[in-house]
């Protein structure tokens, strides 16, 4: 390992500038969902990605641009990052102790919406970027960025704009927008993502609400309707009855179960934050439960909507019902699989009149743990965070991954300042200044490593 | 029959000033559901007794007063008439055509909000006393009325009342606070109620709603749990599961079968009116409907809410779930039977977690089509309104008439000024002004009468 005392001498005495930038940036209202602040934000990446000599440039996908960016490195390597500049909507504003595009600093935090997820994640990396090249005189790998700003929207137009742009985003690894440690401090590598297919399920079965003294008897209710067909989704011991739908499943390896079995125990934090009294299934050991979170599919009812849901009574047959639903996928199932196979099983079950709209979603994809490049990000950890990075072949949640695995071809790993406290998507979202620390020096120290690999 | 001559003539040369007193009544707003001018009304409708020589008083019933009057009559007879002073919410005020509180002549119709629900049922039958009183100085039967104030929001104190004053109100006969003509002008009579038993059905999995992504793996979802359960309630044949629904139920007899197949088609109206492209049922005819409507028990989702409910795509797990249910009963199924039925079934299926909140509710109640108080109405109707009335056994709709059916251990009958356009519960609430003076003639005849007999 090369001796990195001058790289993190400059990221301390670079810090405070640094997050005055980040300050800047999040100062910057960019929430995607609320059309709020998008084109200022992506000038203002662009501009920060050009003065440290990348060169960059905005690309329309359809919705929100893409700011692409790149810069020429000593090695015939490339890396690329990809991040995101949008954030989730403030709201509610009364939950936050400071304002949320007010930045402010309290107790080695600072605060501020889209802080950590996912703006302080880029300005870090510039940072490490700003010591290697302050140091070293240029990078010695190409660095290319992409940032979307469609991230908290679901990526919607970002897999389609990768494809297009396949050439352009060529590189032999990338690192994700997101990564930190877990609650014992210990930096977590996080290897795949679940897919997810997004449905809403409608029906309607007249033109309007009926008094149910009236319609109850006559009328065929919307709200029945949804729920048989519900019901005949999911039996009560969670059997998705779907056709063939367990049949593209790829079922854990040796490794990806060791790698679950040395993860730290959760279910008792899960049942007091939570607050549930029992788990889904009577698993019988952490592993157990570990496995179920990423390597099962799910069939979710994420909201039901129907009739009257105020106080009290109203006597009234709804026209209308829908519920939403989504489905998380494990490897190698696809969205465009369900979708037939749930067009399928509603037709069979005698439920045409269900209408199915796709909501959004992608495949599952992972990242091979034995990729050398894992192995990289692994070994040069230790040194930023102080303790070695533990290995996660899959998490629950969904994002695009798959843009970047399955179509760009390549490894992607995380790495970051994320922590458990960080509030992402909620009032007082925060970043704390010692992880964005530590977080800059594992990018430079993966960069160095990069180039010379 | 007397010659009522002069009764018609006075009816005739006091409606302008019987309709000023009706728009006095509905410009007094009175609406139960927002507590809004409900003393002042009951003291208003009060006055308008009293200075007919009614002793009346205010009785507290826990909620909004009941009005009680009394006048006594020449013969030992006494007729009890039920009336409310409260009116449905006047929202949305957009749609009215003249301002809900501020009654307006229009083309033969008067309009505002309860003018014809029931504010101008109650004012027409004080036409009809002050006729009777003008002609013959006294009343030929002793008139009793009964006004209460929460008929809009189901009546919650009625039931307990009358049983408490049984005494106050005995009597030997009821006309009901609505009735009128249909879509032909035949004045109805409707000689049954439905009952009802309405719950919220409820669960929680969990202290808070979680991303989809872990909670949908583990963690037991609310909404899942409300759909499996509502599912046990009702098979998509319309078989209502609970133990013993149907064994307390009477069918109809002979002659309610044919009262209902004497009835005008409504399959047609009803399909173009709902936009309904098919019956809940292959219904072979228009009795088999009309039996389906009124003899049969209903189990209605009147509502369904749980998780996130907006445009596009949340990916959350919830935490709680609700449905609003009614049971539309049929003699002799009582709400206290049902609510039984439905825990021990929800137990017996596995869902001891899902909740009953009881929202309201009564036995059905009907009144002896034979009954002579009914030949007397139906005899007395056709000189008032131009055809003879037509006899249905029962209706869809549920109401308090059980207290005074079962309680009273009356008959009950149905006569007034309604027709199918007067939008009840709707914008732009109307009597029609001929039907008023009809509804009037047909009180003063049945008063008349009924000292008579």
């Amino acid at each position: 390992m090369p001796n990195f005392t001058a790289v993190d001498k400059f990221l301390e005495s670079h810090l405070t500038e640094s997050l005055e930038e980040l300050k800047t940036l999040t100062a910057q209202p960019s929430v995607a969902a609320q059309n709020l602040g998008m084109a200022e934000t992506a000038q203002l990446v662009k501009e920060m990605l050009q003065v440290r000599g990348f060169a960059a440039d905005l690309y329309d996908t359809g919705g929100f641009p893409v700011v692409i960016a790149h810069q020429q490195g000593t090695s015939d390597k490339t890396l690329l990052i990809y991040n995101h500049y949008d954030v989730q909507p403030p709201e509610p504003f009364d939950l936050w102790t400071s304002p949320p595009f007010e930045p402010e600093e309290r107790d080695g935090r600072i605060y501020g919406r889209g802080i950590s997820d996912d703006k302080g994640h880029f300005v870090s990396r510039l940072l490490a970027i700003d010591a290697l090249l302050d140091i070293y005189g240029d990078l010695p790998c190409t660095i290319k960025f992409i940032l979307e700003g469609e991230e908290e929207i679901g990526s919607v137009h970002l897999p389609a704009f990768i494809n297009k742009h396949r050439d352009t985003l060529s590189a032999d690894a990338c690192i994700w927008e997101f990564g930190g440690v877990d609650h014992r401090d210990i930096p977590m590598q996080y290897l795949g993502l679940r897919g997810i297919c997004y449905v809403e399920l409608s029906v309607q079965t007249a033109a309007m609400d009926v008094h149910s003294g009236l319609g109850g008897s006559i009328f065929p209710n919307a709200a029945w309707r949804l729920n048989w067909a519900l019901s005949t989704l999911k039996d009560q011991d969670e059997h998705i009855n779907l056709p063939d739908f367990y049949d593209p499943i790829l079922p854990p390896t040796e490794m990806d179960v060791q790698m679950l079995s040395e993860l730290p125990p959760v279910s008792e934090e899960y049942r007091s934050r939570y607050g549930v009294d029992q788990f889904l299934k009577d698993f019988q050991n952490e592993t157990e439960l570990r496995i179920a979170g990423v390597f099962e599919p799910t069939c979710t009812i994420c909201g039901l909507t129907s009739g009257y849901q105020g106080s009290g009574s109203k006597t009234v047959q709804p026209a209308k019902a829908s519920a939403k639903v989504d489905f998380r996928l494990v490897p190698n199932q696809t969205p465009k699989q369900v979708l037939n196979q749930l067009r399928a099983h509603l037709d069979r079950e005698g439920f045409p009149d269900v209408e199915i709209t796709f909501l959004g979603g992608g495949p599952p994809a992972r990242t091979d743990p034995e990729d050398p490049f894992v192995k990289l990000v692994v070994d040069t950890s230790a040194e930023a965070f102080g303790a070695p990075m533990q290995l996660v072949p899959m998490v629950g949640g969904s994002g695009p991954n798959h843009a970047f695995i399955n179509t760009l071809k390549l490894p992607v790993v995380t790495t970051g300042i994320g922590y458990p406290g960080s509030n992402a998507h909620a009032p007082n979202e925060n970043i704390r200044i010692d992880l964005y620390l530590k977080g800059a020096k594992h990018i430079s120290r993966i960069i160095h490593a990069f180039g010379q690999a």
